[in-house]
Protein backbone atom coordinates (compact mmCIF):
# COMPACT_ATOMS: atom_id res chain seq x y z
CA UNK A 1 0.00 0.00 0.00
CA UNK A 2 1.48 3.45 -0.87
CA UNK A 3 2.18 5.78 2.12
CA UNK A 4 -0.84 8.19 0.96
CA UNK A 5 -3.25 5.25 0.99
CA UNK A 6 -1.85 3.89 4.43
CA UNK A 7 -2.05 7.24 6.12
CA UNK A 8 -6.09 7.15 4.38
CA UNK A 9 -6.35 4.53 6.10
CA UNK A 10 -5.48 4.66 9.45
CA UNK A 11 -7.05 6.08 12.17
CA UNK A 12 -6.70 6.66 16.27
CA UNK A 13 -8.69 3.46 17.34
CA UNK A 14 -9.87 4.03 20.47
CA UNK A 15 -11.56 -0.23 20.93
CA UNK A 16 -9.45 -3.35 19.59
CA UNK A 17 -10.87 -7.46 20.06
CA UNK A 18 -7.94 -8.95 21.39
CA UNK A 19 -6.63 -10.19 18.20
CA UNK A 20 -2.67 -11.19 18.12
CA UNK A 21 -0.65 -9.15 15.65
CA UNK A 22 1.48 -11.94 14.31
CA UNK A 23 5.28 -11.67 14.41
CA UNK A 24 6.08 -10.98 10.68
CA UNK A 25 3.95 -7.61 10.72
CA UNK A 26 5.25 -6.70 14.33
CA UNK A 27 8.62 -7.09 13.27
CA UNK A 28 7.97 -5.16 10.09
CA UNK A 29 6.48 -1.89 12.12
CA UNK A 30 9.54 -2.41 14.66
CA UNK A 31 11.91 -2.29 11.87
CA UNK A 32 9.93 0.97 10.39
CA UNK A 33 10.98 2.31 13.37
CA UNK A 34 14.59 1.34 13.33
CA UNK A 35 15.24 2.96 9.94
CA UNK A 36 13.93 6.08 11.58
CA UNK A 37 16.77 8.78 10.94
CA UNK A 38 17.31 10.49 13.79
CA UNK A 39 19.90 13.64 14.22
CA UNK A 40 23.21 12.79 13.82
CA UNK A 41 22.73 9.13 13.66
CA UNK A 42 22.18 9.05 17.98
CA UNK A 43 18.57 6.91 17.44
CA UNK A 44 19.06 8.32 21.04
CA UNK A 45 15.80 6.07 22.57
CA UNK A 46 14.49 2.47 22.69
CA UNK A 47 11.22 0.95 21.86
CA UNK A 48 9.64 -1.74 24.85
CA UNK A 49 6.87 -4.35 22.91
CA UNK A 50 5.30 -5.34 25.98
CA UNK A 51 1.99 -8.22 25.75
CA UNK A 52 2.20 -9.24 29.05
CA UNK A 53 -0.83 -8.87 30.46
CA UNK A 54 -0.18 -7.94 33.65
CA UNK A 55 2.51 -5.22 32.85
CA UNK A 56 -0.46 -3.72 30.48
CA UNK A 57 -2.61 -3.63 33.76
CA UNK A 58 -1.02 -1.80 35.28
CA UNK A 59 0.02 0.53 32.81
CA UNK A 60 -4.08 1.30 31.68
CA UNK A 61 -4.77 3.24 34.86
CA UNK A 62 -1.70 5.44 34.28
CA UNK A 63 -2.94 5.88 30.83
CA UNK A 64 -6.07 7.75 31.40
CA UNK A 65 -7.63 4.37 31.59
CA UNK A 66 -7.65 4.14 28.10
CA UNK A 67 -9.27 0.48 26.99
CA UNK A 68 -7.10 -0.21 24.06
CA UNK A 69 -4.12 -0.07 26.66
CA UNK A 70 -5.31 -3.99 27.68
CA UNK A 71 -7.43 -4.42 24.44
CA UNK A 72 -4.02 -4.50 22.00
CA UNK A 73 -1.95 -7.41 21.07
CA UNK A 74 1.34 -5.32 21.65
CA UNK A 75 2.11 -2.14 23.56
CA UNK A 76 4.58 0.30 21.83
CA UNK A 77 6.29 2.41 24.64
CA UNK A 78 8.46 4.96 22.95
CA UNK A 79 11.22 5.73 25.74
CA UNK A 80 13.77 8.34 24.83
CA UNK A 81 17.60 9.20 26.39
CA UNK A 82 17.32 11.24 29.45
CA UNK A 83 20.27 12.87 28.60
CA UNK A 84 23.26 13.12 26.35
CA UNK A 85 26.90 12.51 27.22
CA UNK A 86 29.88 12.29 25.47
CA UNK A 87 30.20 8.90 26.66
CA UNK A 88 27.02 7.83 24.85
CA UNK A 89 27.96 9.84 21.83
CA UNK A 90 31.22 8.00 22.05
CA UNK A 91 29.53 4.58 21.84
CA UNK A 92 27.11 5.54 18.67
CA UNK A 93 29.65 6.48 16.43
CA UNK A 94 32.08 3.61 17.26
CA UNK A 95 29.96 1.48 16.23
CA UNK A 96 28.83 3.52 13.15
CA UNK A 97 32.82 3.27 12.27
CA UNK A 98 32.83 -0.16 12.45
CA UNK A 99 29.92 -0.52 10.08
CA UNK A 100 31.60 1.50 7.64
CA UNK A 101 34.77 -0.19 8.27
CA UNK A 102 35.99 3.51 9.25
CA UNK A 103 39.24 4.22 11.67
CA UNK A 104 37.23 4.87 14.96
CA UNK A 105 38.58 8.33 14.99
CA UNK A 106 37.45 9.86 11.73
CA UNK A 107 34.23 11.58 13.38
CA UNK A 108 36.65 12.65 16.56
CA UNK A 109 36.18 16.55 15.25
CA UNK A 110 32.38 16.18 14.59
CA UNK A 111 31.77 14.58 18.10
CA UNK A 112 33.62 17.12 19.78
CA UNK A 113 31.68 19.31 18.54
CA UNK A 114 28.60 18.03 18.74
CA UNK A 115 28.89 17.63 22.25
CA UNK A 116 30.14 21.15 22.71
CA UNK A 117 26.59 22.12 21.69
CA UNK A 118 24.80 19.59 23.37
CA UNK A 119 26.49 19.92 26.88
CA UNK A 120 25.90 23.51 28.12
CA UNK A 121 22.11 23.22 26.93
CA UNK A 122 21.48 20.71 29.83
CA UNK A 123 19.96 17.80 30.71
CA UNK A 124 15.94 19.20 30.38
CA UNK A 125 16.78 20.63 26.42
CA UNK A 126 18.81 16.95 26.05
CA UNK A 127 15.48 15.06 26.85
CA UNK A 128 13.37 17.22 24.93
CA UNK A 129 15.47 16.67 21.80
CA UNK A 130 15.57 13.12 22.18
CA UNK A 131 12.22 12.98 23.07
CA UNK A 132 11.84 14.71 19.47
CA UNK A 133 14.23 11.98 17.61
CA UNK A 134 11.67 9.62 19.16
CA UNK A 135 8.58 11.35 17.49
CA UNK A 136 10.28 10.68 14.14
CA UNK A 137 10.45 7.28 15.14
CA UNK A 138 6.62 7.03 16.38
CA UNK A 139 5.65 8.93 13.00
CA UNK A 140 6.92 5.74 10.94
CA UNK A 141 6.03 3.17 12.95
CA UNK A 142 2.17 4.16 12.87
CA UNK A 143 2.82 4.17 8.61
CA UNK A 144 4.19 0.92 9.12
CA UNK A 145 1.60 -0.76 11.07
CA UNK A 146 -1.36 0.72 8.25
CA UNK A 147 0.72 -0.34 5.51
CA UNK A 148 0.24 -3.91 7.05
CA UNK A 149 -3.17 -3.77 7.98
CA UNK A 150 -2.73 -3.38 11.74
CA UNK A 151 -4.48 -1.07 14.06
CA UNK A 152 -2.76 1.65 16.09
CA UNK A 153 -3.47 4.25 18.45
CA UNK A 154 -0.84 7.09 18.95
CA UNK A 155 -1.17 7.61 23.16
CA UNK A 156 0.00 11.24 24.69
CA UNK A 157 -2.06 10.72 27.59
CA UNK A 158 -0.70 9.01 29.99
CA UNK A 159 1.61 9.81 33.11
CA UNK A 160 5.21 9.51 31.97
CA UNK A 161 6.51 9.25 35.28
CA UNK A 162 4.45 6.18 36.28
CA UNK A 163 5.07 4.47 33.30
CA UNK A 164 8.58 5.08 34.18
CA UNK A 165 8.06 3.78 37.18
CA UNK A 166 6.75 0.12 35.64
CA UNK A 167 8.97 -0.34 33.50
CA UNK A 168 12.13 0.70 35.57
CA UNK A 169 13.29 3.33 32.94
CA UNK A 170 15.06 5.94 35.62
CA UNK A 171 17.53 3.23 35.92
CA UNK A 172 18.07 2.82 32.43
CA UNK A 173 18.20 6.58 31.63
CA UNK A 174 15.23 6.21 29.69
CA UNK A 175 11.72 8.72 29.72
CA UNK A 176 8.06 7.03 28.24
CA UNK A 177 7.44 9.50 25.77
CA UNK A 178 4.26 8.12 23.45
CA UNK A 179 2.69 5.10 23.50
CA UNK A 180 1.68 3.11 20.35
CA UNK A 181 -1.51 0.04 21.10
CA UNK A 182 -1.28 -2.34 18.15
CA UNK A 183 -3.74 -5.02 17.28
CA UNK A 184 -7.38 -4.70 15.75
CA UNK A 185 -10.24 -2.73 15.70
CA UNK A 186 -13.44 -3.64 17.58
CA UNK A 187 -15.34 -1.52 14.57
CA UNK A 188 -18.82 -2.80 16.07
CA UNK A 189 -17.69 -0.74 19.25
CA UNK A 190 -15.41 2.02 18.29
CA UNK A 191 -17.20 5.23 18.12
CA UNK A 192 -14.05 6.72 16.27
CA UNK A 193 -14.33 4.14 13.42
CA UNK A 194 -16.82 5.89 11.40
CA UNK A 195 -16.10 9.55 11.65
CA UNK A 196 -14.30 11.36 9.06
CA UNK A 197 -11.05 11.95 8.83
CA UNK A 198 -10.16 16.07 9.47
CA UNK A 199 -7.21 17.57 8.71
CA UNK A 200 -6.82 21.42 8.01
CA UNK A 201 -6.89 21.99 4.15
CA UNK A 202 -3.53 22.02 2.28
CA UNK A 203 -3.76 25.75 1.92
CA UNK A 204 -4.66 26.06 5.65
CA UNK A 205 -0.88 23.81 6.23
CA UNK A 206 1.34 25.04 3.71
CA UNK A 207 2.75 28.64 2.31
CA UNK A 208 4.42 28.33 -0.63
CA UNK A 209 7.45 31.02 -1.17
CA UNK A 210 8.18 31.41 -4.52
CA UNK B 1 7.69 1.06 -3.21
CA UNK B 2 6.59 -0.28 0.49
CA UNK B 3 7.88 1.82 3.66
CA UNK B 4 10.72 -0.38 4.21
CA UNK B 5 12.31 0.07 1.40
CA UNK B 6 11.87 3.55 0.93
CA UNK B 7 13.70 3.90 4.47
CA UNK B 8 16.90 1.83 2.66
CA UNK B 9 16.73 3.92 -0.36
CA UNK B 10 17.15 7.16 1.32
CA UNK B 11 20.12 8.85 3.05
CA UNK B 12 20.77 12.41 4.62
CA UNK B 13 21.61 13.90 1.08
CA UNK B 14 24.89 16.17 1.43
CA UNK B 15 24.78 17.73 -2.21
CA UNK B 16 22.60 18.22 -4.81
CA UNK B 17 22.13 18.87 -8.27
CA UNK B 18 19.80 21.64 -8.65
CA UNK B 19 17.26 19.43 -10.35
CA UNK B 20 13.33 20.63 -9.73
CA UNK B 21 10.78 18.45 -8.19
CA UNK B 22 7.96 18.27 -10.26
CA UNK B 23 4.77 19.28 -9.12
CA UNK B 24 2.88 15.89 -8.26
CA UNK B 25 6.10 14.69 -6.48
CA UNK B 26 6.24 17.49 -4.15
CA UNK B 27 1.94 17.66 -3.82
CA UNK B 28 2.91 14.02 -2.73
CA UNK B 29 5.07 14.98 -0.33
CA UNK B 30 2.90 17.37 1.39
CA UNK B 31 0.25 15.33 1.68
CA UNK B 32 1.75 12.80 3.69
CA UNK B 33 2.77 15.93 6.15
CA UNK B 34 -0.81 16.94 5.96
CA UNK B 35 -2.56 13.02 6.83
CA UNK B 36 0.08 13.01 9.78
CA UNK B 37 -1.60 12.33 12.99
CA UNK B 38 -1.11 14.55 15.74
CA UNK B 39 -2.00 15.51 18.97
CA UNK B 40 -5.67 15.84 19.61
CA UNK B 41 -5.88 16.48 15.69
CA UNK B 42 -4.69 20.25 16.23
CA UNK B 43 -1.74 19.69 13.95
CA UNK B 44 -0.31 22.75 15.27
CA UNK B 45 2.17 23.89 12.87
CA UNK B 46 2.44 25.21 9.11
CA UNK B 47 5.09 23.59 6.39
CA UNK B 48 6.90 26.83 4.30
CA UNK B 49 7.82 25.65 0.88
CA UNK B 50 10.47 27.66 -0.15
CA UNK B 51 11.73 27.80 -3.49
CA UNK B 52 12.45 31.68 -3.97
CA UNK B 53 16.41 31.38 -4.66
CA UNK B 54 17.24 34.89 -2.67
CA UNK B 55 15.16 33.78 0.48
CA UNK B 56 17.29 30.32 0.07
CA UNK B 57 20.57 32.32 -0.13
CA UNK B 58 19.81 33.83 2.79
CA UNK B 59 18.86 30.80 5.16
CA UNK B 60 22.39 29.37 3.62
CA UNK B 61 24.63 31.28 6.49
CA UNK B 62 21.98 30.69 9.08
CA UNK B 63 22.17 26.99 8.42
CA UNK B 64 26.04 25.88 9.32
CA UNK B 65 26.22 26.98 5.17
CA UNK B 66 25.16 23.70 4.15
CA UNK B 67 24.92 23.59 0.06
CA UNK B 68 21.80 21.49 0.21
CA UNK B 69 19.87 24.60 1.31
CA UNK B 70 20.47 26.60 -1.73
CA UNK B 71 20.79 23.23 -4.28
CA UNK B 72 17.45 21.92 -3.97
CA UNK B 73 14.67 22.07 -5.77
CA UNK B 74 12.40 23.02 -2.44
CA UNK B 75 13.27 23.69 1.38
CA UNK B 76 10.43 22.83 3.33
CA UNK B 77 10.44 24.60 6.85
CA UNK B 78 8.52 22.92 9.45
CA UNK B 79 6.91 26.07 11.89
CA UNK B 80 5.48 24.85 15.00
CA UNK B 81 2.70 27.06 17.10
CA UNK B 82 4.60 29.16 19.63
CA UNK B 83 1.54 28.30 21.96
CA UNK B 84 -1.71 26.85 22.19
CA UNK B 85 -4.34 29.02 23.40
CA UNK B 86 -8.10 28.33 23.95
CA UNK B 87 -8.88 30.12 20.77
CA UNK B 88 -7.01 27.99 18.66
CA UNK B 89 -8.02 25.28 19.80
CA UNK B 90 -11.49 26.46 19.38
CA UNK B 91 -11.01 27.02 15.83
CA UNK B 92 -9.54 23.66 14.68
CA UNK B 93 -12.70 22.06 16.80
CA UNK B 94 -14.88 24.00 14.56
CA UNK B 95 -13.79 23.47 11.83
CA UNK B 96 -13.29 19.12 12.59
CA UNK B 97 -17.16 19.18 13.83
CA UNK B 98 -18.13 21.10 10.41
CA UNK B 99 -16.41 18.52 8.34
CA UNK B 100 -18.19 15.72 10.67
CA UNK B 101 -21.25 17.03 10.34
CA UNK B 102 -21.68 17.36 13.96
CA UNK B 103 -22.87 20.55 16.39
CA UNK B 104 -20.08 22.61 17.22
CA UNK B 105 -20.45 21.96 21.04
CA UNK B 106 -20.54 17.99 20.58
CA UNK B 107 -15.87 18.35 21.97
CA UNK B 108 -16.90 21.06 24.36
CA UNK B 109 -16.23 19.00 27.70
CA UNK B 110 -13.01 17.86 26.34
CA UNK B 111 -11.71 21.12 24.78
CA UNK B 112 -12.23 22.69 28.17
CA UNK B 113 -10.53 19.30 29.32
CA UNK B 114 -7.44 20.36 27.09
CA UNK B 115 -7.34 23.56 27.84
CA UNK B 116 -7.14 22.97 31.51
CA UNK B 117 -4.18 21.05 30.94
CA UNK B 118 -2.26 22.81 28.66
CA UNK B 119 -2.87 25.94 30.11
CA UNK B 120 -0.93 26.07 33.42
CA UNK B 121 2.04 23.89 31.92
CA UNK B 122 3.37 27.23 30.53
CA UNK B 123 3.95 28.58 26.70
CA UNK B 124 7.33 27.27 26.24
CA UNK B 125 5.55 23.43 27.12
CA UNK B 126 3.11 24.59 24.33
CA UNK B 127 5.81 25.18 21.73
CA UNK B 128 7.92 22.03 22.51
CA UNK B 129 4.66 19.90 22.29
CA UNK B 130 3.52 21.39 18.93
CA UNK B 131 7.13 21.18 18.32
CA UNK B 132 7.09 17.27 18.58
CA UNK B 133 3.87 17.20 16.34
CA UNK B 134 5.20 19.09 14.07
CA UNK B 135 8.11 16.15 13.70
CA UNK B 136 5.66 13.13 12.75
CA UNK B 137 4.77 15.22 9.95
CA UNK B 138 8.70 15.73 8.88
CA UNK B 139 9.47 12.11 9.34
CA UNK B 140 6.56 11.11 6.88
CA UNK B 141 7.11 14.13 4.47
CA UNK B 142 10.39 11.96 4.74
CA UNK B 143 9.61 8.80 4.09
CA UNK B 144 6.75 10.20 0.93
CA UNK B 145 9.72 11.75 -0.45
CA UNK B 146 12.04 8.23 -0.89
CA UNK B 147 8.71 6.71 -1.88
CA UNK B 148 8.52 9.07 -4.89
CA UNK B 149 12.34 9.13 -5.54
CA UNK B 150 12.83 12.38 -4.08
CA UNK B 151 16.01 13.08 -1.77
CA UNK B 152 15.56 14.66 1.25
CA UNK B 153 17.95 16.05 4.06
CA UNK B 154 17.10 16.51 7.33
CA UNK B 155 18.30 19.32 8.55
CA UNK B 156 18.29 20.64 12.38
CA UNK B 157 21.72 22.17 11.86
CA UNK B 158 20.23 25.96 12.00
CA UNK B 159 20.08 28.68 13.99
CA UNK B 160 15.97 28.88 14.47
CA UNK B 161 15.65 32.54 15.44
CA UNK B 162 17.08 33.82 12.76
CA UNK B 163 15.04 31.45 10.22
CA UNK B 164 11.87 32.99 11.78
CA UNK B 165 13.66 36.37 11.68
CA UNK B 166 14.01 35.76 7.62
CA UNK B 167 10.01 33.98 7.08
CA UNK B 168 8.80 36.78 9.77
CA UNK B 169 7.44 33.50 11.61
CA UNK B 170 7.21 34.93 15.42
CA UNK B 171 4.48 37.46 13.89
CA UNK B 172 2.78 34.38 12.69
CA UNK B 173 2.60 32.66 16.37
CA UNK B 174 5.45 30.25 14.90
CA UNK B 175 8.80 29.00 15.37
CA UNK B 176 10.73 26.93 12.62
CA UNK B 177 11.47 23.73 14.25
CA UNK B 178 13.35 21.48 11.38
CA UNK B 179 13.97 21.76 7.59
CA UNK B 180 13.92 19.69 4.86
CA UNK B 181 15.20 20.47 1.65
CA UNK B 182 13.96 18.06 -1.63
CA UNK B 183 15.95 17.51 -4.59
CA UNK B 184 18.07 15.11 -6.12
CA UNK B 185 21.63 13.72 -5.30
CA UNK B 186 24.61 14.70 -6.79
CA UNK B 187 26.08 11.84 -6.55
CA UNK B 188 29.55 12.01 -7.90
CA UNK B 189 29.92 14.80 -5.64
CA UNK B 190 28.26 13.31 -2.33
CA UNK B 191 30.41 11.91 0.10
CA UNK B 192 27.56 10.08 2.34
CA UNK B 193 26.08 8.97 -0.53
CA UNK B 194 28.35 5.26 -1.16
CA UNK B 195 28.60 5.32 3.23
CA UNK B 196 26.93 2.06 4.42
CA UNK B 197 23.59 2.99 6.36
CA UNK B 198 24.28 2.52 9.98
CA UNK B 199 21.41 2.11 12.56
CA UNK B 200 21.25 -0.01 16.22
CA UNK B 201 20.95 -3.54 15.78
CA UNK B 202 17.25 -4.54 16.83
CA UNK B 203 18.58 -6.14 19.71
CA UNK B 204 19.74 -2.90 20.97
CA UNK B 205 16.74 -0.71 20.21
CA UNK B 206 13.95 -2.91 21.12
CA UNK B 207 12.87 -4.54 24.41
CA UNK B 208 10.75 -7.33 24.53
CA UNK B 209 7.82 -7.83 27.71
CA UNK B 210 6.46 -10.54 27.34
Amino acid sequence: MALLDSLEWRYATKKMNGEVVPQDKLDYILEAARLAPSSSGLQPYKVFVISNKEILEQIRPVAWNQSVITECSHLLVFAAWDGYSLEKIETVFNEMMEVRGLPLNTMDAYKSTLWGMYEPLGQEWHATHAAKQAYIAFGLAIAAAAEVGVDATPIEGFTPPEVDKILGLAEQGLKSVVLLPLGYRDAANDWNVNLKKYRKAKEELVVEIK
